[in-house]
């Protein structure tokens, strides 16, 4: 789906993230209706999307693929929005990765054609939205294998739908999360390949780094899979010319480049990255991975400003019940807070004449329950019932699923869009 | 909205949940196809609601309600999910408690029309969504304040939209979430209340006991509430005939229950609960606050077999990687992870033959990540790829945040309906 045809869709108001807007407005519309979030036409709490920032993430990422001579396909369940999908195939991405079938459906619907599903895929009404998706030639589909029994089931379910199913194989680390542990289970794997030459094409290899925690054991573990790459390779097992190798998550992308960037497997190599988190960016743990980036990646330092959280929640002051203490209406219903709670970062008094000041360090929130936060301050905080703060956020993932639609905004607040997500 | 309207409506078809399904498929259709869980015939993870369980727990509550001769105000955003409402207001529900303007405004464009929003209404955009809604007669609606700067703003609103906005004060406890803390406080908003007389009437009195830990201090806080109640009737500061004294979240409606039924304040008053996880129940932080009132109070015990978790999340096991532990394919996306994780209850393998079977106690999630958890095995465990499992969860409002419908199933797990959300 083109652009445009994002833009002629009608916006969801039943759900929340917008206030009180016109019947049947298209998403155009609303771009055009000249809110702004200081201004207080959009019901808070609300999430926005930093528009400049949100374009330097895409060039900057583009840049960096670009000269490691990869090919990003980021993972599209951190947003499940395809019109942010559309914004980084614009920005040359060859696809998107996504986690299960009913995402990859999802995006499909919206017109994203190019799929990487970075797990199994199982279970036979999975199978059949795949391979419903699969009768249209303009769908271009793999997913990863780590098991004998699902590569049977796979086997058996796309024969017998006279299809053919491109997979990768998964490699794995001993106490981490999926994939291939040993020499064992890859012969079974491959074995069981074999048994369905028609319905199942191999195509590459995959892996997820993310489960591990040392840059050294990282660097091993790529340069195993390489290794293992390298003689499926001579063995003749890669069904099609190019060879699949695909890695990284948002922590590592840059290790994952430097390792997986320079092979020679005797045949062409697709690598293939998909950090998902770029694109928004965060002032948590993945602020804590750029910084290990820009201090280690020559590639990346070179580059100079990285990324930059794009991804930001206003919410106003609900109560000031007590010194001390302000209950925010802003909560699990609202943003992530698994891999640390939101920052305030700015405070602003609608009506007062004055811009947004950036938020003393000492506000802080200390807890959340499902629709409030709690806010802890200095005694003579100068805040109160009805004032506007700006959070940054920490894990973009779970805080994305928790908006059906979230507005772009330019660097004055002013809305110029809409996006929808479909988790 | 009656029952046959929600049914004449489309599925969504967009999202997880749901799998491969007849285009332009309604509610109604969607219940008829005889699709069954263990037949595979939806795509997993799915979250289903057991309809027996549901139809218990709602009886449970309206007979252990009328019992006290209390009403029942069922907090909505736990579910947010209209036609959900809609059996708790035929199971004798006065109206919906919901905790946001846009929850109120989304429930109301199914058909709802009671509410009271158990917080304080703040913003321009918030007041103007409640605002529009009071052009509909039928629309019954009150709120709560506990600050004079909000006072003063709603007043300010509903006095230039030549509309009354009924609101009901709120106490809170020292070291709590929102509400007044002291005499002061009061004095305050009462004042500023009584510079609004056409705008705003106030109709009553709400806390929320939930922060609070211990029963004593639930009473004692409890009993001071009433207290003040009487004191605001003697002084006639109420508007209306009837008082409405509100509490109770789903973990004290009992107590609350116990000590606002009989207070004689010499005028009629009418006491409005609010539980809102009664209707799904779970296996974590419900059940242990459940074990407290079946031991304790008198009319639950009385009443015998107590509220059943009827919240249920279908999964299938996508890898056994190494011995002692299996990667789900269930995360963070799809079930609430912040009172407990997810225990699995049942173990099927498609194509066996045999019913699923009580997993074993040792089988336990050991972490989740977004779109995995991590099942933790005894090394001998008889589970494969592609098998199903059954989880409860604990804290149903966060679970079913991350669901855009559910589908009712009966006893068998056949299929029955499904249920849209509104988050």
């Amino acid at each position: 789906m083109a652009e445009n045809q994002f833009q002629d869709q009608a916006v969801n108001t039943a759900t929340k993230g917008l206030g009180d807007c016109p019947p049947a407005c298209t998403r155009q519309q609303l771009g055009q209706l000249g809110w702004n979030i200081l201004q207080e036409d959009v019901s808070l709490p609300v999430a926005v999307l930093r528009q400049s920032r949100i374009e330097h993430n895409l060039q900057w990422m583009q840049q960096f693929i670009r000269r490691y001579g990869v090919e990003l396909a980021p993972h599209g369940k951190t947003t499940m929005s395809p019109a942010l999908f559309q914004r980084q195939l614009d920005h040359g991405a060859w696809g998107i990765t996504l986690a299960t079938a009913p995402q990859v459906h999802a995006a499909y619907t919206q017109g994203i054609r190019r799929f990487l599903l970075a797990n199994q895929l199982v279970g036979k009404a999975n199978m059949a939205i795949i391979s419903r998706l699969q009768q249209d030639p303009t769908f271009s589909f793999c997913c990863v294998v780590d098991s004998a029994a699902n590569v049977d089931a796979l086997g058996r379910y796309f024969a017998a739908a006279g299809q053919t199913l491109r997979i990768l194989l998964e490699y794995g680390v001993e106490g981490g999360r999926t994939g291939l542990r040993s020499p064992r289970q890859e012969a079974e794997v491959l074995a069981a390949i074999q048994r369905w030459p028609q319905a199942l094409h191999l195509v590459g290899v995959e892996i997820y780094e993310g489960v591990l925690q040392q840059e050294a054991e990282i660097r091993a573990f790529l340069q195993s899979v390489v290794a293992r790459t390298r003689e499926l390779a001579a063995r003749a097992l890669f069904r099609e010319e190019q060879i699949i190798l695909s890695g990284a998550g948002s922590a590592w992308y840059d290790v994952v480049a430097d390792e997986f960037s320079s092979p020679d497997l005797g045949q062409p190599l697709q690598v293939l990255l998909r950090p998902g988190c770029y694109l928004t960016h965060d002032v948590g743990i993945y602020r804590h991975a750029e910084q290990r980036i820009q201090a280690n990646n020559p590639v990346a330092r070179e580059m100079g400003r990285s990324l930059l959280p794009a991804l930001q929640l206003w919410a106003y002051v609900q109560s000031v019940p007590e010194s001390g203490r302000a209950i925010i209406a802003l909560g699990k219903r609202d943003a992530a807070f698994d891999a640390g709670l939101p920052q305030v970062s700015l405070h602003y008094r609608p009506g007062s004449g004055q811009p947004p000041l950036a938020a003393p360090a000492d506000w802080t929130v200390s807890a959340m329950m499902d629709q409030h936060a709690f806010l802890q301050l200095p005694p003579d905080a100068d805040l109160q019932v009805g004032d506007m703060l700006a959070f940054e956020i920490s894990h973009p993932c779970l805080t994305f699923d928790k908006w059906r639609q979230l507005l772009l905004v330019d660097d004055d607040l002013t809305v110029t869009g809409i996006v929808e997500t479909l988790f």
